[in-house]
């Protein structure tokens, strides 16, 4: 299955935050946007999975505790229609307006669950993504890196615990090592942050990369 | 995209029936269904989309009018998933267990609808069926064909319209042209009927053929 390829290439920066559950990929997505903003720059906040009216629905079904039945292929599926609405409503127009697009989850988060943490072909998954974005990739990945015993703990305190969170702390484990992995793989378009420091400087050293990416080039 | 292809060979026999809107599948799944039974032969009447509990809550979202925005290759990957869940959780299981699988619509219509009908590459769409199912193909499809403007004006004496059904004509004449291509290239696994004909006149000529694949091989 090939990647069309966006037909223009996109105008605006791209940037992706990946990491475990409680990693603070949220609050690190609003300061990276309340900088831009004060220095002028139009940035766009969103997320996946759901960050469209359609891909909020089918979050909900992934999400959903009574269809913890759902086939790894259909739930790879459901993520990759998610991951094209997204795509198409929101991320391709948003670059192609020059916005700085700052996105909390994309791909790696599919590879780092459904194919390492499950049972699915990684480069299948890969290719569905890709299908479903037409090839669309960040210009920078910020993997906010933490042991998921931290990242659990902090999530549990916000809020009840959805599927994955449950999932054991095994297969947590296993995510974080993808994660990690990903951002080996291509370290020029990754930056690897320990996420148990202090949030501003976690915000600083995004600001410090981002900056650079949108100096004239 | 491979499909993994069957890990078992199904023991089972999987028919499906094609057509537009109107063309009376569920009525003649039913009718073999019910031929079957009364013949003591294990039989599974099922549909897509939404033969699952997650395959409802998916077609749902691709019948919303709602969601009318929604991208093409975010539909198609909505269908895939439905049907990754209906081959995973009906399909599969009913056919190793020996049972005749009937179901009204499989990956024909996607590829009618998606494929010919919108605007994405039909072997990309063929290659999403095939990883969804893991390489499941009918041993029979019956193609119930009929001309647009019959089938849809029997469907609208029925229920409102649905988004499907409001699109224009010379959509609904391009799905049946799809149809039929696809059985004219695999004239041994299809049986194309004219739809206009007596409910029990159709019915007789897909006992017959289900009835000869039936037989001791």
């Amino acid at each position: 299955m090939s990647a069309d390829g966006p037909s223009d290439p996109p105008r605006g920066l791209f940037v992706a935050f990946e990491g475990g559950e409680g990693a603070g990929k949220s609050t690190q997505v609003r300061l990276l946007c309340e900088w831009l903003a004060a220095r002028g720059r139009a940035a766009r906040a969103t997320f996946e999975p759901g960050g469209t009216p359609a891909g909020a629905a089918v979050r909900a079904i992934v999400l959903d505790r009574a269809h913890t039945g759902l086939a790894p292929r259909a739930e790879a599926l459901l993520y990759a229609a998610d991951r094209a609405q997204h795509a198409h409503a929101v991320l391709h127009p948003a670059l192609a307006a020059g916005e700085v697009v700052v996105t909390d989850r994309y791909v790696d988060s599919s590879l780092a669950y459904q194919g390492a943490g499950r049972t699915l072909d990684l480069d299948e998954v890969a290719a569905l993504s890709r299908w479903a974005t037409r090839g669309l990739r960040p210009d920078l990945t910020v993997l906010l890196d933490l042991a998921p015993e931290t990242g659990l703990a902090r999530a549990r305190g916000r809020a009840a615990a959805d599927r994955l969170e449950s999932e054991s702390l095994g297969f947590h484990r296993r995510v974080r090592d993808s994660f990690r992995a990903l951002a080996a793989a291509e370290p020029g378009r990754y930056l690897v942050l320990d996420a148990t420091r202090a949030v501003e400087d976690l915000a600083a050293d995004v600001r410090a990369r981002v900056g650079a990416l949108l100096e004239p080039r």
